[in-house]
């Protein structure tokens, strides 16, 4: 074991689990459990300098990663996803110092992968042999492909109204693809028993401890991106919410270590109108969100109508000063649509209801003139065939020319 | 003007001509114009250690590159992409060393942003405001995606059979799209004459010189990635050509200035039996390949019926010891399949008749046992949803379970 892990510990209870055996949920009482380090030998052992020399991968920072053995990682190439300043679209939407994370530049051309490539490599460290997940969309695609690297079979439940492209990219990777009814919570009904029968590895989101360990990384490359500084606010799309949980942890432990100051990012929550637990929740003071009934939005990733981490989300919001609110689909379409012709970027659905939310925040005066915004587009639009903005190609006339 | 670049110079009868104005092609006779540079003095300004502390993106090679000023470069995040190794895809194809630059990790999902990063930012230092180009589909896609990022206007002609994902997201970057019947070639023509008449840019492949700059950091990488070494063997996808000549471009540069010894890869030029221009001219001892009447693939990149640079494509491969080879659609498709399923790579059509014709040669003989070879995956299969292979998702029968 080389990893600086210790153990496993419940976000509700607090209860401790072995790190190094297979785990999924709190004994007790269900909830996630999260990934602990021995923060002081971290410390001791690596500091923001020694980084200079290594890859710019999600693997650079594996001292607070919970894998054992480097030459046993399964990638497919994790790059950092850039940072990229977005001034056109700022003007657009009054934010002078606005930036794009784009997490459409990783394998399976979604921020998944981040989730997945720690999450397999953890499951083939613990002699997992068959997978089991329920997918709103691309988290079953980026756990098939790193399944297939891995040669880990992979078992994906998505519902049937999962994009075209997403379905059949998961069934490409050679995972067994089975369509059903409603959302990803019924999706995520089928998987539970299906591993309670079967023996299989349950990967649902918050239901093994590692997926979160691997969208931590955003935190740290942002943070080292800014110079190891936080911007003011991170406006992040939430579905499962667990990369904002992710980045909330990874703050708090290079804090800890001392790669960083105590200033806090205000956390933004996106959802959509037709399907915005957390933000109802946040909104009555909830510390849990209630199941969203008949939820409805072609931003598929956040059609998530109950999250098994909400208490974690909502608790990340209130301490960081931060809120939630919903846009409509019809925001979400304006925005890839001015993302595209502003600035060359094919945002995924959810990228444009963080971008739409941007836009109100601002209108609202609660994003304040001069303040660093960092928005998270969380996939590439190429996902989102259906959805793509934009004027339809026309036919030239035979003999004319372009106008 | 900070570029070492000197002059360019017709790749055909070696005349020079002025860098720093508006250049399309040869005032002679045509052919395509290639940037010279002061090796010498970039030999004397910067050695490979220099490297270490700038960013994995394709701008860290900027003495070999032709824009002027780093801070007005237009980018949209241009990491390095992966060399990924693929022993268990190696292993079904007998190839014990093989390995995969997997291009689809780039924006726009191909190769084409590293043309268009340099083209754009070039024509954007020369005050281009229209820039035209005909594409066979993922050029058209970036140059509308850069051209969005620099405020420049971009008009595209693409086949009507363009993959209809490449269709919508080159509109959605705001760009004007025009479908024509035929191939590249019919847009072609269309773009010379709109050109012609309106003045627009003409950034047909070759017929610019920056594409081919931008293209050439692919051979930068490789050879740094390999420790400024080359495999025995480079496996192309052939359309254009830019990529295979932009490469042997870079790999002459880096031993004019001795950052490689002399050592050559051995190139191997792959098209399809239904559009194999270059191949046809390969084994006819021909300097420069013939019209294809009616080229047919569903590899779209790569039904190019006839390439402006064909006769330098033709001398690398002559030059290196290198080979050109046709695969079917059928070959195509089923390498398509096996990447996915055996390292969760989901390449495009081109990518997967390069390794169609890896396992081709490795059964001739020609690729020989324990040679180093590597693949360029040239995009994200995402792009073709039309073509993703796999089987198709099932449909859960209602009360049952995955078996």
């Amino acid at each position: 074991m080389t990893s600086f892990a210790t153990h496993l510990e419940c976000a509700r209870c607090a209860q401790s689990f072995e790190v190094n055996s297979l785990q999924q949920t709190c004994a007790n009482d269900g909830s996630p459990l999260l990934v602990r380090y021995d923060l002081q030998k971290v410390h001791d052992a690596v500091g923001p300098g020694d980084l200079r020399d290594r890859d710019w991968t999600i693997w650079r920072y594996r001292e607070l990663l919970p894998y054992d053995e480097p030459s046993k990682i399964v990638t497919l190439g994790e790059n950092c996803t850039p940072l990229l300043e977005a001034p056109r679209l700022g003007e657009t939407l009054g934010v002078a110092d606005l930036r794009i994370k784009d997490e459409g530049l990783l394998p399976t051309g979604t921020f998944k992968a981040r989730g997945a490539a720690l999450g397999v490599t953890r499951a083939r460290e613990l002699s997992v042999t068959t997978i089991a997940l329920p997918t709103a969309g691309n988290a079953g695609a980026a756990w098939a492909a790193y399944g297939a690297r891995a040669g880990i079979r992979i078992v994906v439940v998505m519902p049937e109204t999962t994009p075209q492209v997403i379905q059949r990219e998961t069934a490409a990777y050679g995972a067994d693809v089975w369509l059903v009814p409603g959302s990803i919570a019924d999706a995520g009904a089928v998987v539970k028993r299906a591993c309670a029968e079967k023996g299989w590895y349950d990967a649902s989101t918050l239901k093994e401890p590692y997926r979160i360990e691997g969208k931590k990384t955003m935190g740290f490359e942002l943070a080292e991106q800014l110079g190891w500084t936080l911007p003011e606010v991170i406006v992040y799309p939430t579905g499962g919410g667990v990369g904002l949980i992710g980045m909330w942890k990874a703050f708090a432990e290079l804090r800890e270590i001392g790669w960083m100051d105590q200033r806090a990012a205000r956390f933004v929550s996106v959802q959509a109108t037709g399907c915005a637990p957390i933000v109802r929740a946040f909104e009555d003071g909830a510390e849990e969100s209630q199941m969203w009934p008949d939820p409805k939005t072609f931003a598929a990733g956040i059609r998530v109508p109950k999250a098994l981490g909400d208490f974690i989300v909502l608790r990340a919001l209130r301490e960081s000063g931060g809120t939630a609110l919903a846009v409509t689909d019809e925001e979400i379409a304006a925005h890839m649509r001015i993302a595209g012709e502003r600035e060359g970027m094919l945002v995924c659905p959810e990228g444009g209801a963080a971008l739409a939310a941007v836009a109100r925040l601002r209108r609202d005066g609660w994003i304040r003139e001069g303040e660093r915004v960092v928005v998270f587009n969380t996939g590439s639009g190429l996902k989102y065939a259906e959805s793509l903005q934009g004027a339809a190609p026309r036919a030239l006339a035979p003999g004319s020319l372009p106008t």
